[in-house]
């Protein structure tokens, strides 16, 4: 009888993770790729989909026909936006079945062990989710030209257009600022925004360490620019309280980062994330199949299942 | 012997114009066109201007060959920055000459009528300029992603910003934020995204008067969000103020509007302007001309001139 694997994928503005696992448990691999948010730029989400899972069957040392008996879960950024996650449900996938869904929900999985619970992503984007009792509200993640606030691409971008101002002189520069533009290594004004008038959320992320450095060091400039985003993420997360979640956990790359900066209530109530995103992923994969299985020995429908429910409104 | 022409155009985010004249100083006509910042898109800008070109030949009854023997100055939005001026000067334009040069520039000379003034356009974009004995000093301008605060494009960004912020609970509705939400035509925070994620800053503009009509009525959201804009446009008059230039305009299709917000001090100082940008772009192209008549009396170099000098850095 042919094996099953299970597959979870986590993907986000700057990379996407692969994690595979057999029938019993075991770990077999894991694979990093490219950026994988499809609202973004759906072309390079495939791209880097398509790298992570080659990458990720051959770490594992298996044949990527493989995918035929895998069972893969897919949490992407982007996919809360309904046209995103119509796109990608009409990708022609290689695997036994795929469900999509978002980042948030498999972090949230991941970090709770169960499908109750509440989670903050603060990596290239923001946002917040709480599940509970199946539902899924969902807060922020409105991408970088609209919202993300207290992400990477946020910091990065707003440490850049207060760079600009300083060199009009319409704002104070700072220890940050000259370090910051010395970093951009451009000429001039008009240089930094031939520069990064297009640049993407996962370049603007890059100068978020730079700030908090400097932030951790009480330069006056970068501690407002900190401030103002943490203050956001705090007001994210007394949201998701209010819904009295069973434990709030902070994710991404930016998390261990901001979580000083919230205010000690917040703080206090913070748990540690049980497992990463991509290990929620396939949990969701394993209770999926689990479901399934069980729905065939009750002579249920058990038709391959490709899609998500959307999170409810507030 | 063949009639000379001159031809002022000003581009901006939103639209762009065109004004032709006789060599007697006479008005032949106008004609209005789609947006034409070569930064933004230069696809779409070069697409408007040779649109706006056809229709001002068209509208003043002369045939478009006598591009041939028109003197033409063209003041973009975008050209400020070195790569987008690089472009467009490799242009095959058909004129007898053609003189590249920045919104800014062509505002300051038809607002002043003469080299020397300093300028704030608040269109749907936002930047300052003080010429002075023939240096130009640039302050903002920095586009859509970087800047542009208290621009057209900013304040309906920020509106909308907000508004998703109060879908989530976390920032308290207005009166604004509920008529916003209603025109945006939307039925989630999540169909906001979609249709104004990639959206073009004149697609934010429109959004701006909605949002001074609110601030008016005191509109508690509105209100914050007109201050902090208007706060960005009084540091760049004070700034533009402190080089002492003969006198400070305000222009383009915001300014009517932003004006009565900034400080008594500033409005006090504010000159109207006596001209529009366009015939600040055929005057730049008479004085060109009259220039280029005395080099050929003075035996000097007279070819064909299709450059500007870049702006001062400050």
């Amino acid at each position: 009888m042919e094996k099953t694997y299970f597959l979870g994928i986590d993907g986000g503005g700057s990379k996407c993770k692969a994690r595979l696992e057999d029938a019993d448990g075991n770990f077999l691999g894991e694979y990093v790729s490219g950026p994988a948010n499809p609202m973004r730029d759906y072309e390079l989400a495939m791209t880097s989909l398509k790298d992570v899972i080659a990458g990720v069957f051959a770490t594992a040392n298996l044949n990527i026909d493989n995918a035929a008996n895998t069972h893969a879960v897919m949490g992407l950024a982007g996919l809360n936006i309904p046209c995103c996650l119509t796109k990608m449900s009409q990708w022609q996938h290689p695997f036994a079945t795929l469900q999509l869904t978002t980042d948030l929900h498999i972090a949230c999985v991941g970090a709770h062990e169960r499908t109750s619970g509440a989670i903050v992503i603060i990596g290239t984007g923001s946002s917040g989710l709480v599940c509970e009792e199946g539902r899924q509200l969902e807060y922020g993640g409105h991408g970088f030209s609209l919202g993300d606030k207290g992400s990477g691409a946020w910091f990065g971008a707003e440490s850049i257009r207060y760079a600009l101002e300083t060199i009009d002189k319409l704002q104070p520069s700072s220890r940050f600022t000259v370090k910051l533009i010395e970093s951009l290594d451009c000429q001039s004004a008009q240089n930094i925004v031939e520069v990064f008038a297009q640049a993407s959320p996962a370049q603007f992320a890059q100068y978020a360490p730079l700030l908090f450095d400097y932030a951790d060091l009480k330069d006056p400039v970068a501690v407002k620019i900190v401030k103002e985003g943490s203050l956001y993420i705090n007001q994210l997360c007394q949201q998701l309280l209010q819904k009295k979640p069973q434990g709030l956990s902070l994710i991404g790359g930016l998390s261990d980062k901001v979580a000083p900066w919230l205010t000690p209530e917040i703080q206090a109530q913070i748990t540690p994330a049980l497992n990463s995103p991509e290990v929620g992923a396939v949990l969701i994969a394993r209770q999926q199949q689990a479901l399934e299985k069980n729905n065939q020995h009750s002579h249920l429908n058990s038709q391959q299942k490709t899609g998500t429910p959307i999170p409810d409104n507030k």
